[in-house]
């Protein structure tokens, strides 16, 4: 499980930063790729990653401004293009859909993929046996998301060097004793599989925000997560700035990660008026409130290690 | 007058080239940058060159697959987030309108200067007293047009020598001479205006076609032009290939471009499967029809000099 930002800018594209995408790799976990929000020059980005726009399964937008979304309809068709065939689904509030469909259907763009549009509410928007994404409404003047990417928690090994000490050999009962049932051996003696099966693994939290204000919900979402992405389009001393645009400042996004009990923060959709030392600034001000945080560049990865 | 390429590509992105876009920098003949489609991420290309997106005054659309209009919500929105306040009209065909409106909405974009959508038809689409813009179709399997920029014939200036040899003093009737009038000096002496007049300066004309198959209509377009821009998706030998795909090759470029009696060619739209001594290759099979060639590459800008 990777983090990868390819657009960490704010509002419009510069240089130094380009406007808004994640990348969440998920190549152990399902040989996939997800993606948040897809700003345009995403697929450009992508290009000098080791991204494969066929691997990508989901993109999750979080709010529609231009800054989020202009790099869909291209992502969209090059995948296509490209010769990928798997499905993707793309997520986003209402009106995802007809963005999406007039600018495939203006552009003649024929997706040889079966391509499925969710206009999102709140709550459970994506689950199956492994992860489950929770969505929850910010405050950004326009409808924006943020999203929970819950792992669930994985079963224990089975302790196979435990089973063969006492001389029960691999066969259909191993599957009785990983579920941890209890099961009764040839000689008549009785075990509890629970005995024989390791402590399951956590899965993780990876939370990550569309812009907005500091608010209730973003802490809701980061709670106990083991990376939040948090936009701090402002530093501290821009407060007023960013509330009325808005977004957030650097010191706000750490109050968020302090009082939900985040593991670890990134900070992204940086303004570009912030260059140079100026980012060392912003990010001390956050470290000042929450130690563990780090300011995301373009092209910048951050695994998300399992938790001990 | 100068051209300056912003992407070079056919179809979708890649490093070496971007999906296609064009600007003729009219900086001397009208303070202004005209843009000739505008695949995606065309605003971040023109982030490392000279052009202000507030000087872009009209944009010219050849038709309506991704690669030539991804690019158009984005850089709309950054004209005005930057500050641009002066009219932008946007000229292409029949359903421009409805993605640029869709895009702008559906993402709040709010554009403070005036935008102005014209869905053409084949004619003059564009003229004031510089110059004047022709369209014409093309064969590409969707609607896609050529464009014909006619710059007007200047007057010729006033031969102030020659009057001042004949003691003509400088004043109100400069300007009788100047319009070629016949007048009557103070003396008596009956003069020719046009005699006092240097010849008229020949308007440039600049072909810039979509894409297109080998067609009477490019040639048309082209005559006597001093620059020709027409698309080489494919090299001499994949003439099937670009028939199939509604393009053309090397050689039907060049063909066009003698046909019309073109001054100059330049080639663009080039396919990503040609690379490196590939492309002097393509280069040369066009030479081989049409020695005043050259092909573009992203970022190559060509000066159109005035005639002689
Ligand atoms: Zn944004
Ligand atoms: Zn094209």
């Amino acid at each position: 499980m990777e983090l990868l930002f390819l657009g960490t800018g704010a509002g419009v594209p510069a240089k130094e930063r380009n406007v808004s995408a994640i990348a969440l790799q998920l190549l152990e976990e399902r040989g996939a790729t997800w993606l948040f929000d897809c700003g345009e020059a995403t697929q450009h980005q992508i290009l000098h990653t080791s991204i494969r726009p066929r691997r990508i399964e989901n993109i999750f937008i979080t709010h529609l401004h231009g800054d989020h979304i202009f790099g869909l309809p291209g992502l969209l068709g090059s995948r296509s293009f490209q010769g990928g065939d798997t499905p993707l689904v793309v997520y986003g509030p209402k009106g995802i859909q007809s963005f999406i469909e007039t600018a495939l259907t203006v552009s003649s763009t024929h997706i040889k993929y079966k391509l499925h549009v969710v206009e999102i509410d709140e709550g459970v928007i994506f689950e199956d046996e492994r992860f489950m994404v929770i969505a929850k409404r910010l405050d950004h003047g326009m409808l924006s998301y943020g999203f929970r990417v819950v792992e669930k928690d994985l079963p224990g090994t089975l302790l196979v060097d435990k089973l063969q000490q006492l001389g029960i050999r691999p066969g259909p009962i191993y599957q009785q004793i990983k579920l941890g049932k209890t099961v009764e051996l040839d000689d008549g003696t009785v075990i509890d599989g629970r005995d024989f099966v390791g402590p399951p693994q956590k899965g993780r939290i990876v939370t990550i925000l569309g812009d907005t204000r500091y608010c209730e919900a973003s802490i809701e979402l980061a709670q106990e997560a083991d990376v939040l992405i948090h936009e701090a389009t402002f530093g501290a001393r821009d407060g007023e700035l960013a509330y009325d645009y808005y977004h957030s400042t650097t010191v706000q996004a750490a109050e968020v990660a302090k009082r939900a009990g985040a593991k670890k923060l990134i900070l992204t959709h940086i303004s570009s008026r912030y260059q140079g030392a100026m980012c060392d600034e912003l990010l001390n001000e956050a470290k000042a409130i929450f130690p563990n945080v780090e300011l995301a560049r373009d092209f910048a990865s951050f695994s998300v290690p399992r938790k001990k």
